[in-house]
């Protein structure tokens, strides 16, 4: 099994994704610091896995804090959570590790400094093991829902990889293989990152997955071409009202569904869920670097001077989504309804 | 300006479009072998340039061919025209150019080697200039359907680089910046071959035109945000029907231009207009090497024994396209009348 992120005595130890799929390389990050960095640079990335990996940064953060106070070791707590929340600002599921970890170390402030040290950790632990464990539920889930032959796309790479393991969108995809359907996968390479040629590849390649890269710009011509039976993405951030925020070109393989009436699947947790955000316009657009666009494995391919826009998520609009698949059941339209429903539901995933 | 190609006592002459925008350097063609081999290789590339390189490595082939005999000439010219014919198969206007170059022979086969020779090369000329001359007419046909201002989007590259000169699509934008209008190109990365980045970014820069790069995935969430106004592209062959085949990624802007209701023009020469060819499922469409995904500027992206797809073109169906604009006028749906009005047109462009 691919170890996306572990928590470590020396720290988080990552697979670094910016190397895959040429270098398998692992590296740890010894200091709080150093896993926002993690997180700032795409080592580590995909929405639930940035969860993760923040909850474990804060935790580490914490064990390695010299307060000697409850309450200096608060102050050191509240800066972390701070600097963990700057890293990277269209994944709710940052906001939400980070939150919940806040929610536990209120729980522990009578407890002495140790054991809330001791309790992060586990804590942190526990997210890793839980969404790992949802990702399996939204796989039987979706399954479902997968052709039983034929090709599925997907864009960016919303996987084992994009999480503590096992995957979103590919755990779907995952689970409807392991229940015998005989699917061949579609990956968008995603540029600027090329999170589909370089991580989605790799890792439908390791567990044998039949796999075809092609350029974002091919995906309309496959599905005219008729070689595409559905579509499943994940998300980084789902509003009350069904709206999508995931990987920029999402909106594009939406509308390209519709034009050509193939079902269009978002697969997520609960945790991307944000109720509080009533509709897609209010889900804040990271936007990064210009090189990422302009410059490829170090070489130059714009013109100096050239403007460059760099957006790293878009908004798909609820109307182009067929269903929302979650770890406690598929929404469908009107999602202001589904969502909430399956959010208040005390189906907790059991460990 | 710039000179994409051009005869020279010592071959063709040609910019290397492989190597832009960090490099601008010329490369001559001294053989017709030479010239097959650019094209293959994308030195030289877009449907109208292709159409005269073609001519041009003829014109030099027989200039160059032993014969004594116009029958032995003949011999030469039709395995030339042949080699020329296989290197690549969607782009119409280089059929157009052999067939043009066949005709031409057929009414020299009475004079003299030396004159036929001489006329060759002479017609090839000829075609470099008229198609100058076509795309400032197409020029000013297109600008009228241009916004007075805004964001216009591209695709690939149909400007100076993809023609004898001032381009096809980039000519109506500079047709309509000539006429006042404030235009602020937004340009395609266009994968795998960057065609968008390296080489309408450079031509526009050169021009002094405002230009904005975007990966292709990237185009659906601008129209989305209302930056653009109005797509103009290129095309390789457009059937009698309308379909147009063109550089692949163009159907998925067409579909994403319907939905967000901007109208969506397609700018290219008569020649590039195959009568013959009934729809769209008729074109032929290349498929390049894999490598071209899968390798960038020499990184590998994708893990050894994925597969990918390469096909080069795309055909954008006819109801998708707002108006084709020629060097003889637009034509508007239905297309069947109106491009074979325009084809049969006596309307000869004055060089």
């Amino acid at each position: 099994m691919i170890q996306t992120l572990e928590w470590t005595e020396e720290g988080v130890r990552f697979i670094d994704q910016t190397k895959l799929p040429t270098e398998e390389v692992y590296v740890t990050s010894k200091t709080y610091q150093q896993v926002a960095d993690a997180i700032r640079t795409m080592i580590v990335r995909g929405a639930p896995a940035i969860g993760v990996a923040a909850a474990m940064g804060i935790a580490l953060g914490v064990r390695d804090s010299k307060a000697e106070t409850v309450a200096g070791l608060k102050q050191d707590f509240d800066h972390i959570c701070e600097v963990m929340g700057q890293t990277r600002p269209t994944a709710v599921n940052l906001f939400w590790a980070i939150q919940r970890m806040r929610e536990k170390f209120e729980r522990l402030r009578v407890r002495p400094i140790s054991q809330i040290k001791e309790e992060l950790i586990e804590e942190a632990k526990r997210m890793h093991a839980e969404d790992i464990a949802a990702n399996r539920a939204m796989g039987n889930h979706g399954a479902t829902l997968m052709p039983n032959s034929g090709g599925v796309l997907t864009h960016c790479n919303a996987g084992a990889l994009a999480t503590a393991g096992y995957g979103t969108a590919l755990g779907v995809i995952r689970a409807a293989i392991e229940q015998g359907k005989k699917i061949h996968v579609y990956a968008d390479e995603t540029r600027p990152f090329l999170q589909g040629s370089r991580l989605t590849a790799w890792e439908l390649m390791k567990d044998g997955i039949p796999t075809t890269v092609i350029s974002d710009n091919m995906a309309g011509a496959m599905m005219r071409q008729g070689k595409i039976g559905a579509i499943v993405v994940g998300a980084d951030r789902i509003a009350a009202n069904g709206d999508v925020a995931n990987k920029i070109g999402t909106y594009t393989v939406a509308v390209l569904a519709k034009e050509n009436n193939i079902p269009f699947y978002v697969a997520a947790p609960i945790s991307t869920v944000d109720l509080a955000c009533p509709d897609g316009n209010k889900i804040p657009i990271e936007r990064r670097n210009a090189r990422e666009v302009s410059h490829i494995a170090g070489k130059q391919m714009v013109p100096d001077g050239v403007s460059i826009e760099n957006p790293a998520f878009d908004v798909t609009p609820a109307k182009y989504v067929t269903a929302i698949v979650t770890e406690r059941g598929i929404a469908r339209a009107p999602y202001e309804e589904s969502l909430r429903s399956l959010a208040d539901a005390d189906a907790k995933v059991q460990v």
